[in-house]
């Protein structure tokens, strides 16, 4: 089956992405996938380079090159540069034929097969995502966003994308206007602009399929009476996600994933 | 090149010896190795099987089956049944023609080529096998067999064996004696033996290399100022070795390399 998969990165996360589509390539060997890479500074070197390594796996980079000129007008925040927007206005610069895309963070590991996440049926949505069911979290980032009535906090790390009903229904002015009254609270911008403006359009993935924070692995075992396990999780979770500052690919990192991470860097590098 | 593996397992590690042999297929996909089972319990319906999943792979399964009344007269222990003779007598039961063989046990990954592990020169050497050097381990050991005036106390779990010399030199008198003789002190039979035995004619392997305690992740570490981190590590060690009486395949494990043992688990069964 084809399916699309959309980044958006800058040169830090080149080696990231390559371990994320390595894990999604050796775990999906059936599936044909073209990656379409939403950036505005890629050099033409590091551009070749990433189609070189995913053609030589059987799949397809499509570059879409950014205009810097584009978000001229656009908001920004102290700490966040414009590409914040690019997750969620990708729609308008993706080919008009396309119907769906997978976003995925390259903070990532795919270890099963996506295809059923891929298929979801989306009529309705605009999104499809999962939330984090950390109690505290939960109810801190409700309280920050409390005019919106968030019934959850999705994340936006996986992110799969309606583009035919988001064509219809997503108004970038509506998202500049967000940004420009909320500045001051915005902590994770687009992810919090997704949870403020589209909660309602969001349908609900399981995290611990499609959305697993690998920092709550004793959580999750925990509340699931033991069920998730290592065997259950490497056996049926899909995404395994390196939420949080410290990443598997930098010195000083532990986690329970980190061997595993390693060995996938290892398969990709 | 052709390598000749030997292992000696009951029903209980059918399980962990397939996902062992998976890693060490996968990582070495250059290779073809010949198998040496050496049982005396195994039914025809598991060995039957076991032969198709490694031929399935290309590789080859010899079964040596042992006479249960080959060891009628052998000293036996309280807890140990008399396969533990099997490791340290195996060149009585496999072919002339064969010079070398490396034994592994059935609770370890090979995450890297095995090669130039299995090309060491052995001259002189009866065996090849790397110590655990945490200290207090080590003082232990050395105390408790004290007559016999070992350096290192061994581990048996992987050992690549000359099976020319030993031929010419291993009695097993002597070892049947040594172990009439110190029947209330012997521990873990076999690598006693080795150890008390044979210590001078074993040729020391870097265990961080061939036979990686994984409990003892963060001790190399320290103890390699940093040098042996989970990256180094992966790509680095050629053996990881899950030692002790806690098992990656059994329930409640917990250990740095759980989930990559599990990501092996997953390919192999």
């Amino acid at each position: 089956m084809l399916m699309n998969i959309l980044v958006t990165i800058n040169s830090n996360y080149i080696k990231p992405l390559k371990v994320m589509l390595k894990s999604l390539f050796l775990n999906n060997p059936e599936e044909k996938f073209i990656v379409y890479l939403l950036h505005s500074s890629l050099t033409t070197e590091e551009l070749d380079e990433l189609k070189q390594y995913i053609a030589g796996q059987g799949h397809e980079l499509k570059v879409v090159t950014i205009d810097d000129n584009y978000f001229r007008d656009a908001p920004v925040l102290l700490h966040y540069s414009k590409e914040m927007y690019y997750r969620l206005l990708a729609f308008k610069f993706l080919p008009l034929e396309l119907d769906r895309i997978l976003y995925l963070d390259p903070d990532i590991l795919v270890i099963n097969p996506i295809r059923e996440l891929y298929n979801q049926n989306m009529e309705g949505y605009l999104f499809a995502a999962a939330y984090h069911d950390l109690l505290t979290v939960r109810e801190i980032n409700k309280l920050r966003l409390k005019p919106y009535e968030i019934d959850a906090y999705y994340n936006s790390g996986v992110l799969l994308k309606n583009l035919e009903l988001q064509r219809q229904t997503i108004d970038e002015q509506e998202i500049f206007e967000f940004v420009d009254r909320n500045k001051v609270k915005l902590l994770l911008p687009d992810q919090d602009i997704i949870n403020a403006l589209y909660a309602k359009q969001i349908k609900n993935l399981d995290e611990k399929l499609y959305n697993y924070d690998t920092r709550h692995y004793s959580y999750y075992k925990l509340t699931s009476n033991g069920l998730w396990d290592m065997d259950y999780v490497i056996r049926n979770t899909v995404i395994l996600h390196f939420c949080g500052k410290k990443k598997p690919w930098l010195k000083g990192y532990s986690g329970w994933f980190h061997s595993l991470y390693k060995h996938y860097e290892k398969l990709a590098i």
